[in-house]
């Protein structure tokens, strides 16, 4: 049974999924060895996967069989099982919780060599409209506080499987990072009255230095503090606190302005490994003036050093700027290119 | 020159650090070439490095030449440079402080392929008085708020050089992680009246599920909400804020504390990379009744993924108290078995 476990000195909560434990001599670095050949996530061996929970196909197909374009599943190593009330318990001086959550893996595509920055648009945007499914209804759920949706790409970014694929973890507590980003985005707008997110924009759109794409309805760019080489933040020019409310027309935009920047990225570092996660507000808070939600990426091009680690701050050695004049190719992102599908 | 740069969202500092930058193609993973061969941390290529500022040699051998069994030498790549005022300032909206600051590197040995776990004890109080006489060295600059020391083993935990070395950077700012952990300490003092980690380790002694060893002064455990397989924290069971208040006749017996637990997590994980990261009280402060110094070590073994960079909290595959299973072999840490030399 996972269980959460909370530090006691920075109240970080840690999730110790021991059924996802594997021998001990499987933690030896290097020595993973990959799985070639058989691919569970492939057409045909819907059989491999727990059943699907949400697909997009055609309505003359069954559930669980080939004609899909994109599914839903279960983990089958989730770190958090559902079936559960949520428990909180002391342990002498330490705090945890029992593992409740949801666990589940989007499979974005039938094609096993797709790369989000070469797919067709449609299929980006019917990754989209299933992260913004899935949250829907994981909000139904009143013991689920956060829904994390989150994407490692190569073995190097985490992914254990090279099909294309992201992850959602819905969960009973805030997580640290989340809840940091709000309290500062309050902060912000107590002092200002104005979303930071918001100032950003305006501030990146003045700049022009940071900006890899804009279109109508959202915006690319290098964060100024950015920890990583080349690390991106895409966000809604439009104040708005929850991913899932995204609207329709919105959907198209943002899925173009998502797979530009993923392709400008692959050209530049060659297919690195990267991780994407989507930052939103807890399901179960109000719209909010102070809060934006929006997407970081995060190529995985240098190792994560000991300074890091240590201090939570990092060193990049690549400034945004200079990262940006190689993502800012004369390519322009067209209105008005929303796929027919979806 | 390098900067710190300020989330405002978060409050985080990032050093951009483009003096370390490389060319573009040099960000593209997995094709760094390694430097086989020629060492500049290899006793008799002393020149290879900035000029040393502080080592142990025989009284009769020159400074920068071979003889000495620890160095200290400034970074060759600084992430930070110390000729500098330290000048806050703005950028629109955002925030910045010019990169002043201290980094240096201990190279902790002649022998190249010297290991912490298997090195003559004397070896290991050695690097330990060279942390020590660092810090006190830098608490004498006004301008240094925080002196973080760590080590990186191997190339796939940062390392890029193989031969046994730590760094030592020294700031003008107290990084956020630091901030959190005296925070976290001190609201747990305010409720409690004890040293959070001093009830640690009063809970790690009689549960005794997650202690590595312990000696006299010292004990080694792995944390309850462990982020990472195998990850330990050595402490002073006595209370004490700062690292380098060490009391000569405790530096043997941290050094015998470490070198075991290296040792056990080299034998048990095949030598795997590793950080250790020392967490102190920032130079400026008083001692204190709610932060106890520590060193942290942590096993690279699963890479991290999405989950974990985008929420600030961890998924461990393995609970400490099955990892601790495998490093309480029965060796027991004599005591009175500190070395002569140093």
């Amino acid at each position: 049974m996972p269980e959460f476990r909370k530090d006691p000195v920075t109240g970080r909560w840690v999730i110790i999924a021991t059924e996802r434990a594997r021998r001990p001599d499987a933690f030896v670095p290097e020595k993973r060895v990959r799985q070639e050949g058989f691919c569970p996530f492939c057409a045909g061996n819907e059989s491999h996967t727990p059943e699907e929970v949400l697909a997009y196909r055609p309505s003359n197909t069954a559930r669980n069989t080939p004609g899909w374009w994109l599914r839903v599943v279960p983990n089958k190593y989730p770190a958090l099982v559902s079936n559960e009330p949520v428990k909180r318990s002391g342990d002498g001086m330490y705090d945890r919780i029992n593992g409740m959550g949801v666990h589940e893996v989007v499979i974005e595509t039938p094609d096993h060599d797709g790369h989000i920055g070469e797919m067709e648009l449609h299929q980006v945007e019917e990754i989209l409209w299933s992260y913004r499914d899935r949250s829907i209804e994981m909000r139904k759920d009143p013991r689920l506080e956060y829904v994390m949706i989150f994407k490692n790409h190569l073995r190097e970014a985490g992914a254990s499987l090279d099909h294309p694929h992201s992850q959602i973890i819905a969960m009973p507590i805030i997580p640290k990072r989340a809840q940091e980003e709000l309290d500062g985005a309050q902060r912000y707008y107590d002092y200002k009255e104005r979303c930071v997110y918001c100032d950003m924009i305006a501030q990146e759109y003045r700049d022009k230095v940071r900006v890899v794409l804009e279109s109508e309805q959202f915006i690319a760019f290098l964060p100024y503090a950015s920890r990583f080489p080349f690390e991106c933040c895409v966000l809604p020019k439009e104040h708005a606190s929850f991913f899932h409310d995204i609207q329709k027309n919105e959907v198209g935009d943002f899925a173009r302005v998502l797979k530009e920047t993923m392709h400008r990225l692959r050209i530049a570092l060659d297919d690195p490994p990267f991780n994407w996660i989507l930052h939103t507000t807890p399901l179960h808070e109000g719209e909010n003036p102070y809060y934006h939600w929006h997407m970081e990426i995060i190529p995985k091009l240098t190792r994560p050093a000991g300074f890091e680690w240590g201090t939570g701050f990092y060193i990049n050695p690549i400034s945004p700027e200079d990262a940006c004049l190689l993502l800012q190719a004369d390519v322009e992102v067209k209105a008005g290119d929303s796929a027919a599908a979806g």
